[in-house]
């Protein structure tokens, strides 16, 4: 069990399995080809029929899913953008409560995740292996005695496990440290990626921590690693939250809370302001300049994201109107919550 | 009487009267020798006797006011830097409402002066001669048949009289329309200063017309082409109001709101910057985006200015307590008026 704190770093864990089946070819030599593509949805059924009893699944054919609910599920981390690539041949099987997802075709025949909030790799890893040991009853998966277990691309190779973590290091970040921090995880055979994806920018100081190596080692040494350099980062975050706070002082909270009244009262915001000011405010929770929850505060900014901000609208909105929609409902949200009341404020300044 | 919306434009109007008793030499040479300081000592108690039983007068003998205070009147423009300068012989008579500020041994002798809201020149010019005519009976003024009354400084010979009104011009100056508006009044023998006076910025987009010419007019044509460009320059800022609200909309009134949002949330904030964001207040009050008046806002500027802010303390502030005081003051002030209910926010909003 994780300190309190914790869960203000540590946003969320991730578990993901490459797997293939052994009789068939990878899902990129399936697309295009008639015969292939029909081999592709067998694939899709035979997953389909193991997985489906297990839990309150939502299927997605991708072929017949609209763009929009497409890149509303990427937007929410349960399918990545190369599932949506092979639209043509390719599935997803999300649990309702979106701790479980499964794509089918995307680089790999299967592709099965687990999300869990905050830190518990271990957790995650024995759920996703239950569905993994379901699935293996149908079709032999292709494995190697020497290898492992065989992936369209070697850098899964083996165990075809990754193992994420989502860290929130907005100390770590701002204080210029994340450069030298992946450089010395590189060299443990981890890597460190922006929020968004590989290559994007850190946006909203959201970092995703996971192994690179996958051959020739054990899932239980990969967890263990992943884990034991998260612990180290959530405590250097901490301790660089701690002098952030210190140093920072009244500038500081001035700052964060000037982010929290523009957010709190615009008319129209853009999706990378809002990033801005958002992260301001979990700084400022983070620090307890503000009240209130982070996980409230992630689901805001994850509701807040294009795709799902049409979704929650009802109908598909224009550039402007996201903006529009944006601010007055994520401003509406905000002031809701009580992050600042009087009695918050005068404890905050010098005069109070 | 003038309609409503001029109220948000023509902020207050003053009349300024210079006067010299005949017999004595000006201030310039009475000051630094001990024979002239007592001469000027001397007109200080012949005016006083004449105007202490007219109003409730408190009376600044500024050699013992503190700097401070001095600063304090400066800031509320009841007295002049020139004043300040003269401090070893000056004093003022100001009445308790403020609206009557008698100079004495500033440039002149006398400099009577009365402030009043709104635009009303006339009554502002009867109330001080009332003044004026009290103060006259004592010793007779410096005053030529052919010139009119003789000042220190030629530019006030003649009538002696300035006539100001103090505008308040965001649409006109934010439109870049200032330049050719003072060309074009200096032209009628107007001139337009900056709120904070001669050679100022025009902070807070307060600007103030005011007669250049002295000589070779009545006092009535003077008070007349003042009112009448005021009265047009009110109008054309009316207007350009109404075109700014037009075609600056959404992203107008967010911009606006963002400045409220700041102002209401920050924990420090500068003398410039707070009153770039009243300004902004001031234009969303004027324009029906936030509700409230403008003299509670025009007042509450007036009270942040340093030396007011120390008085109001009770305890002079250093450079960042001013700035805490400013921003905990003024956000709570604000926050109070109920500028901006949730019913406003969703009218102003295209999602409302």
């Amino acid at each position: 069990m994780k300190p309190k704190a914790y869960e203000s770093v540590a946003v969320s864990s991730r578990i993901r399995l490459a797997r293939n089946f052994a009789e068939y070819p990878f899902p990129g030599r399936l697309i295009g080809d008639p015969r292939g593509e029909e081999t592709a949805r067998e694939i899709v059924r035979l997953v389909s029929a193991q997985i489906m009893p297990l839990e309150s699944f939502l299927w997605y054919d991708m072929s017949s899913v609209s763009a929009e609910r497409a890149e509303y599920l990427a937007e929410r981390n349960l399918i990545s953008r190369a599932l949506i690539g092979n639209r043509r041949i390719s599935s997803a099987f999300i649990s309702r409560d979106e701790s479980i997802s499964v794509m089918i075709n995307e680089e790999d025949h299967i592709r099965e995740q687990y999300f869990i909030d905050g830190l518990d790799l271990t957790r995650a890893f024995e759920r996703i292996s239950g569905i993994d040991d379901v699935i293996s009853y149908t079709v032999p998966f292709a494995y190697d005695e020497k290898l492992g277990y065989l992936t369209a691309c070697p850098t899964n190779l083996g165990t075809g496990l990754r193992a994420s973590v989502m860290l929130f290091l907005p100390a770590l970040s701002r204080g210029g440290r994340m450069k030298e921090i992946a450089a010395k995880l590189k060299q443990l055979g981890l890597t460190v990626r922006g929020a968004f994806g590989e290559g994007s920018g850190a946006d909203g100081d959201l970092f995703q921590i996971s192994n690179e190596v996958t051959l020739g080692v054990t899932e239980e040494e990969i967890l263990s690693v992943v884990e034991e350099n998260v612990d180290r980062l959530v405590e250097d975050e901490l301790t660089e939250r701690a002098r952030l706070k210190r140093e920072g002082g009244l500038a500081l909270s001035d700052r964060l809370l000037r982010s929290y009244g523009i957010l709190t009262n615009c008319l129209k915001i853009g999706a990378e302001e809002f990033i801005r000011l958002m992260t301001d405010i979990k700084l400022a929770v983070a620090l307890g300049i503000l009240d209130g929850t982070m996980e409230e505060l992630d689901n805001l900014m994850i509701a807040m994201r294009p795709a799902n901000l049409s979704m929650l609208n009802g109908v598909p909105l224009g550039g402007e109107e996201k903006d529009v929609f944006r601010a007055a409902y994520a401003g509406g949200k905000l002031r809701a919550m009580g992050m600042l009341t009087d009695q918050k404020r005068n404890d905050l300044s010098p005069r109070g």
